[in-house]
């Protein structure tokens, strides 16, 4: 029999792990959100990514009110067990903020100045209306 | 004046946010570490990647005992600037079990079984020595 790596999985105190969602196709990491073990267990089950929210304390599923889903392709465990990596076909954009990936911002100096480098996809507020 | 996002940071309770690490040219991701805002200015300062070690409690800069050091391309903040994504140059692999990156198996099917997919490029027995 098989080991089942999804009984191994280290949680951290909350319960959670982080999930690093990337781009199946341009391999942009688009964004980090954080599971536990029903929201992954969802999350492979449907194939769709399923989350915690740790500020509103409930599941959501990415896409549920802007429609910008994603599929997943693959599922990656670290070698210490406590993160997971999903490669995904998105929908849209990633980024509440309306941009393609959330890491829309670069450094650009030690003085901690940025400069924004992302694409911007979608006007959110077209998407999340009240 | 422009404002400093590294004054703007979301460190989360432990004063730490996680830092996805990618590979600046095949694009992989190569493993997430976590960073106080120490090991960030540090790492932003050397240009090699420091981080915290929860476990340890301690300081660590990556390749500080294997070699295998991390070169700082770019760094880029998330909307919630509450996560860092770092491209680097990875010389030799990023994961200390030796392979290029950690997330080295992938979810074969819903009952948990993995398949390495992962490269190995070098004996962790010969970099970790006693």
């Amino acid at each position: 029999m098989s080991e089942n790596i999804l009984d191994s999985l280290k949680f951290d105190a909350h319960g959670l792990l982080p999930a690093v969602i990337q781009d199946h196709d341009s391999l942009d990491v688009l964004m980090v959100g954080y599971m536990n073990k029903d929201s992954l267990l969802a999350t492979i089950k449907t194939g769709k990514t399923n989350f915690w929210s740790r500020s509103r304390k409930k599941y959501w599923i990415k896409g549920e009110s802007s429609g910008h889903t994603q599929e997943v392709v693959d599922i990656y465990f670290d070698c210490d067990i406590d993160t997971v990596l999903i490669k995904v076909k998105q929908k849209g954009g990633a980024c509440h903020v309306g941009y393609r990936s959330c890491f829309y911002r670069k450094l650009k100096n030690e003085q901690g100045e940025v400069e924004i480098t992302g694409t911007k996809v979608f006007n959110p507020e077209d998407i999340y209306k009240k």
